[in-house]
């Protein structure tokens, strides 16, 4: 294979290590309830001075019997470098966001149920609750329908995205989720799902109990989110 | 057995690969959650150029517990022609399918949760989102109300099913899903069930909005469509 | 052990038979999702000429931990027979149960999620599909409200239960399952969860679709009932 | 460690074995299905005449990954006695309510779906039912909104807090849990999630069968629970 050529030995190993958390992550996808069959995937980016290699799920194929040599390795141009398989047809939306957002070096794409039932109705989940307050810190983002040709769905990622929140709807389809690597992006697609699940329950609640929903205010969620950045006191740094 | 001796040594050899496909199919159902007790049977089918054979589960028998022997081997009529146990209640519904659609390998039938929650309204689930259109490309139908006699349910099904959808609801009673194996019936039965359980969600979560369910165009669902369909670009082949 | 001295030999082994059974079908009920941590009971009954032994769960045991011999087993007069620790709280209900429905050999009793949703509003679970039928042949009665006292509860289950249905709801309290042994009664136990989850959704997904319920007519539920009674050509007997 | 000095070895004992509880309880909290990713801990306490010895979870560590050596020992007042790892960002609020509630032995705090749904009205949940009136023995109440500063939280738990039921939500929040021992306080977990869904549900059945929800008589739900208390005749004792 070229790319063992052109990569040193740290490199390499950075690179092996990079496989390893691309496996276990699409590997957790169905263990956590986030996807059936084959929808969904999972990529990680390492960023170096010469070149950037972006791990991926291969096409179609079954978690459970999913290899470390089953995943695809390519550039940041979507040039195949590494790996028997083909890629993910969502590829091409990856690569477009790793392009725009350089701090990102994880992504999780979802048809996650709750998640996918938000996304059927173009519309973004208001902050209901600390929970979502904590990981998300805003409303989560509904970008605007689009088709899979070209770069229409990277486009709208970008687009419309907050600037803070980590994970974005789609409209009609599911989600995109951002992370500093894929094991955080898998996290905080858990927590989408989780927060998308209470939001309709509360709603449905509300619509019993002839009440109106009531968002936390932007003052409120920030304080609980900043709890959650880092340093900001949660967590073990 | 006679049919041992009617087979070649080629076409045990396929017979044998189908009764273990057909097994770990029925056996996937309640991992899969699609059935509980004893509801829901997958069966395959070879099509020999002088006989036919049907391997289907035997009525009754708990998931867990089937083995290889326990399956029932039928010809195209009905008539057994290996096992020990008396084949499914459902067994001619399946073979008047298998007789009608000569492209089918593969059926599973399942009064899963929400599938067979559609199909207690006698409504077809309309296409709200891209799931839906990459596995089904349109509505999935529902055949109005049949009795168990005859050849009721399988007239229905052939009746009443879309030429391009894989899958089809029975009025108050379940579903019926194709494929060009059993394997591959039993995912589209897996993704039939996660797409009418999000068209629920969907349209409660419409009704909390006040918003009105949109339906995905029939252009846009065939372009999503068209991609899963073999050679379309989605997964290995 | 008295008892042991009373039995003959092939009585005591039926009754060891027993207590696996009633074990087996105990430890089953968290695994089908029938209860949460200890609210839950199975029983068996096996009638002597001379005496009655009813195998039943000890009070608040977890299922996981529960052994063999952790088990009580009391006459039909609540009389404990054997065992160390103290039975059920719910024994008395069992007891007059198979006092006054000599033809039963298990029962189980469950608060599961929906069976008990419905039994909070005091109605009956209509026919809405054909797994109602196939099981239950006849909407699911409930009995009025009753406090833990006495053979309240019993005397309910005996004046509101349909002779042809082997289950009924408590109001407000949850649900009695009757078989021919505790085996079979959890069998229909899962049913009964499954058929009073389909009919609630069944309702949401009419309100939101504004249609009318529709039961299942008397006529066509017995058809479909018949055909999974002894003898009437379901299963493997 | 100072700690280990401090203590004699019978205080050592009960030591060992509350971290063991705590640690197990910990563990059980994503097994129950009561949180995801880290949302929630357990805490457990020892009330020494010369100190008293609060056992929680790490912040932010994964349930799986969890080892009696990452549990953290603090003392009443919050100084960390035991743990090379940084306590659960909830701990003050613990601490205040083991300070204020003597009879208390351990804690569960969660966010776990459905106690959170309706922690997200303010509202609090009705007694519907026998097994809520078992557990609780009446409404499960909602502290007003708190945000994570100072003892805003913990205050609100002890004021808000009805004597005799063993759980509090927390508007917009989730909820806290109390037991003798934090193994107790975590079937009570349990037990609220399960309320809270046969609630929400029972809710949204009324509203479809168009009758109105109904709660049971104090007087009723005393009874109920008097059974469960401790020898009230449930259970072993």
């Amino acid at each position: 294979m070229k790319l063992k050529k052109i990569l040193n030995k740290e490199q390499k190993k950075k690179w092996e290590s990079l496989k390893r958390e691309v496996l276990e992550t699409n590997r957790a996808l169905p263990k956590k309830g986030l996807v059936i069959e084959t929808f969904g995937n999972a990529s990680g980016i390492l960023r170096f001075k010469k070149i950037s290699l972006v791990v991926i799920k291969p096409s179609g194929v079954d978690y459970d019997s999913l290899k470390v040599e089953d995943l695809v390795t390519v550039g940041i141009d979507g040039k195949k470098l590494d790996g028997n398989l083909l890629p993910s047809v969502d590829t091409p939306h990856h690569l477009y966001i790793y392009r725009n957002l350089k701090q990102i070096g994880g992504i999780v794409h979802t048809h996650s149920l709750y998640a996918t039932t938000w996304a059927c109705t173009g519309r973004p989940i208001p902050v209901y609750n600390t929970t979502h307050a904590d990981k998300f810190g805003g409303e989560i983002p509904c970008a605007p329908y689009a088709d899979n040709r070209d770069n229409h769905i990277g486009k709208g990622i970008i687009k419309y995205r907050k600037k803070e929140v980590p994970a974005i709807l789609l409209e009609k389809h599911g989600a995109f989720i951002f992370g500093t690597n894929a094991k955080k992006a898998i996290e905080t697609a858990s927590e989408l799902e989780f927060v998308a699940k209470i939001a309709l329950h509360y709603l449905l609640l509300c619509q019993v109990l002839n009440r109106s929903p009531k968002e936390m205010s932007k003052r409120e969620a920030t304080l609980w989110r900043k709890r959650h950045l880092p340093g900001g006191g949660y967590g073990q740094t």
